[in-house]
């Protein structure tokens, strides 16, 4: 099979993503607003400060013309910060044609509104078939060619099962899935438990306080998606406890060093001028926090964040009033309220 | 709330047990089988070898004498290698009283037989009142005081809550769950994917493929444990994928060791030698497969694992065979037999 596809975004995954299809046999293009990046790509065909020590295939092409990219493209790639896909959806939907599939692999919720990257496309795009490409995956690891398991999910799953079909070799698994609220709501709301599991190591706790909010985390975040409409069987996959393991035990995550820095007792500000990029997981812990109060949904280890994040509380006491809540059983109905 | 406590074994877990009930209240008895265990303990009220640092308190004893330890106390732990906790009830049913508590801390399935631990303890004692303490706990931590979340599960709820009130600290939050038959399997099955975990690293693979294995190891159990009649949720919670996110990224899992062994080219015999101690996800790989034949249900890591461990099968095949199988959703029905 040999497929156009234009990749939007050449940042770590977007070139990551491009080598894989590349290798795969697709003719692939890769657009990015930045000159420098695309002349940098044309002459050394490597993203030296993103993804060194990965060399882009010949059957990559490169360039800043967004029309160009995509007027052909069979299947277009969006590979952005999230908080620039609604711009990015809006400049891209004059150039797609009807039967152009989109993969969105920007995880987040949008500030201001909440929603979810595959809305957002299609408010910008009437009548999107949108893909949502999720799971645990380091760039890093899959330009290196390191065997990675990775989710596609669609309401139109024609369209899921031609992005798995697209996407998948020797050493990267595609698994369909047909909820997207699922989906796109755990590689999202992971970003607030990485946050807090940082917090715990900042505070010197050990691998059973790590493990209990990631399990806890992931209940919590399962609950409030049950309520949103999806399917919980997905929070206990890839894009759910898998992408949540990956990004609460690396250091690339920004959000863990972010959550490192105010358990060691600096203030979230000084914290994410100290790391010195967007840290999702703020952002994202406020969204989230104004979703569970609206849907009446108890997330005790969200709350406690938002009080630690916007409220000025001391993480270690946030810590023990997480410990010490009312006893309870484990296997909670997922559609209870307030547990 | 003071309770007489007997603690039948005297490794890192009884002895970091031990010291969390005897900060609760509670008049705890420690046995151990080895005369030199209990010299040491009396003298240096530490276990210097499996438990050093922490200080037991002074209202725990300490004997030899299984009578003396077993025939007052309310509550017996026990917390000896699974593959002694046969003979260990046989030998405590003597003294135990109709309502005595059992608490089982040992994790495995009984070789030969495959039974889970609650099983082999109900054939031995009659009516036995039997709670699980299971979940992401290592002794070390909870010595320390790390924060520790965890399970106590039976099909008595009312043990399981007598055992969350004598247990519950500031540090260690109980949960209850009656789904004896998933926390066990969940317990006992971690170390298969642990052994796995430790082969991936070992061949030099990734974050990325070590949550992929993680994250479909857990699914793989679930089915197994859905079709023995387990909640599917449990394996979710905390005795499912908190435990295995634990095991799978310490150095201490003994099982871990063995795979990274195992994965870096040593045959599985030199590795067991290797790390020098029983390696019970070796035992485990081929109950659980053993299992899965049983009941007709599709666990294709454990299946890779059995070809690695017991027919010579090369690792980084066995690997890239899981990678290749059909195209998969992922969101299989849990009571489908092969997928």
């Amino acid at each position: 099979m040999n497929k156009k596809i234009s990749i939007i975004g050449a940042g770590s995954w977007g070139t990551a993503l491009a080598v894989l299809l590349a290798n795969n046999g697709m003719s692939v293009t890769m657009w990015s607003i930045f000159e420098d990046e695309i002349k940098m790509l044309n002459e050394k065909r490597e993203h030296v400060h993103k993804l060194p020590g990965v060399i882009v295939p010949e059957n990559v092409t490169f360039t800043s013309d967004l029309e160009k990219a995509v007027c052909d493209a069979e299947v277009v790639v969006v590979v952005v910060p999230s908080q620039t896909v609604r711009q990015t959806a809006k400049d891209i939907s004059k150039y797609i044609r009807d039967d152009t599939v989109i993969v969105s692999c920007s995880k987040g919720l949008e500030e201001g509104t909440g929603l979810r990257m595959s809305e957002v496309i299609g408010q910008e795009i009437k009548d999107a078939k949108t893909v949502i490409l999720s799971g645990p995956s380091h760039a890093e690891e899959v330009g290196r060619g390191v065997p990675t398991a990775i989710v596609a999910a669609s309401c139109d799953i024609k369209a899921a099962e031609l992005i798995q079909d697209i996407f998948m070799s020797p050493e990267f698994r595609v698994y369909t899935n047909t909820d997207v609220v699922g989906v796109e709501l755990g590689g999202a709301l992971k970003n607030v438990i990485a946050l807090c599991a940082g917090i715990s190591d900042g505070l010197g706790f050990g691998d059973n306080t790590k493990a209990a909010l990631m399990t806890r985390g992931i209940t919590e975040i399962s609950r409030l998606g049950v309520s949103m409409g999806a399917n919980p069987q997905t929070f206990a996959g890839l894009t759910g406890i898998g992408d949540l393991i990956v990004t609460c035990t690396s250091m690339h995550s920004r959000n863990r060093r972010a959550g490192i820095l105010i358990g060691q007792g600096k203030s979230p500000q000084e914290a994410m001028d100290e790391v010195k990029m967007v840290v999702e997981g703020v952002t994202t812990t406020k969204a989230a926090y104004e979703l569970a109060r609206k849907m009446d949904v108890a997330m005790p280890i969200t709350f406690e964040a938002y009080e630690v994040l916007f409220n000025g509380k001391n993480p270690r006491q946030a810590v023990y009033d997480l410990m010490m809540r009312n006893k309870k059983n484990e296997v909670e109905e997922l559609d209870a309220k307030w547990l």
